[in-house]
């Protein structure tokens, strides 16, 4: 890749892309070839769609959101729900709830709790998240980061800051994937469903 | 993806990034995200990058290697030996090439013939090829195509169209690749490598 025969302009594209998430020195490679070989029809478009996605999207001041407002159409929805808030890890995983019908609304942590990555609770939106607990109409908080080792660590740690707030605190149910087959779940998810079983 | 609460924004990036080969639907909202996270920082060098590389990168007249000069640099630079052109189907070949210290010079076809694809000798640059190994300087050419069906047919199409040049064609050896072990090699390889075997 740093062989002189690539031009710069060329190397550089591949570099940036290869940053991406998903995208590593050789598929970014593959992803240059492929822009430049559609040429500007395919690069003019996505350079435009940077631009302005870099000059028009910031976080929302309360949520956490990206959106071109702030605060951000979902905390100005007055068809939303303003008593429940889901908080989530990332914007992704509100995407997520998005189609999973979900009509309340939102608070993005920007993250877990991790003692390996040195991410403490001032690493995250923790103080506007009780903040937002404390106003009147906030009457449920669902705790919906991931159901991994350090989302759950988050998930106690939200709960005990929200003690004080007088709402109530629930989260996602865990059990068997819809469509999913027994014989290729873990112990601890199959456990879990087995003591949370409901009337058929 | 399609829900109306991702903006309109970056809706547009999501979907261009998803065009890219090998980033599906899922990866390309990772990348857009890992983007919007680091915000201008990120996207505005990606944008230029892009905008430099539409505005300044063409096609070699000669060879088909891509570059911001046309003759390319590889087709101009007296200390490459110019009476070897090596035959690749992409300028991905030819970078791949450029990695194992090759000094001649190279002709990109630009794919290879598929009659499932539809694709025949008008749709590659094979003309161009038969023109250039008729120039006095030029005594050999190597077909470095894919071992691949679609690209072996298309090295013996070649083989037929240059009979009559004049000039020595050659391939790249096929073989065991180095470091590799012979548990995990296929029998074409295997026996193709055994009947080209070599004093030890």
């Amino acid at each position: 890749m740093a062989a002189p025969v690539i031009s710069p302009e060329i190397d550089g594209l591949i570099q940036l892309l290869a940053k991406l998430p998903g995208l590593g020195p050789r598929s970014a490679r593959r992803a240059t070839l492929h822009l430049l070989k559609k040429g500007s029809s395919a690069m003019e478009p996505l350079a435009r769609a940077l631009t302005e996605a870099a000059a028009r999207i910031k976080p929302c001041g309360i949520c956490g959101n990206l959106d071109t407002e702030d605060p951000c159409h979902i905390c100005t929805d007055p068809r939303r729900d303003a008593s429940i808030l889901c908080v989530v890890e990332e914007v992704a995983d509100l995407w997520a709830l998005e189609r999973a019908a979900y009509k309340g609304r939102y608070h993005i942590l920007g993250g877990v709790l991790s003692a390996l990555d040195g991410i403490g609770p001032d690493d995250l939106n923790i103080a506007g998240l009780v903040d937002r607990a404390r106003a009147p109409e906030v009457t449920e908080i669902i705790l919906a980061t991931n159901a991994t080792v350090d989302g759950q660590t988050t998930a106690h740690y939200i709960t005990d800051r929200l003690q004080e707030c007088g709402v109530t605190i629930t989260r996602l149910a865990h059990g068997v994937p819809v469509g999913g087959e027994l014989d290729y779940l873990d112990d601890g998810t199959l456990t879990t469903a087995m003591r949370a079983r409901r009337p058929f």
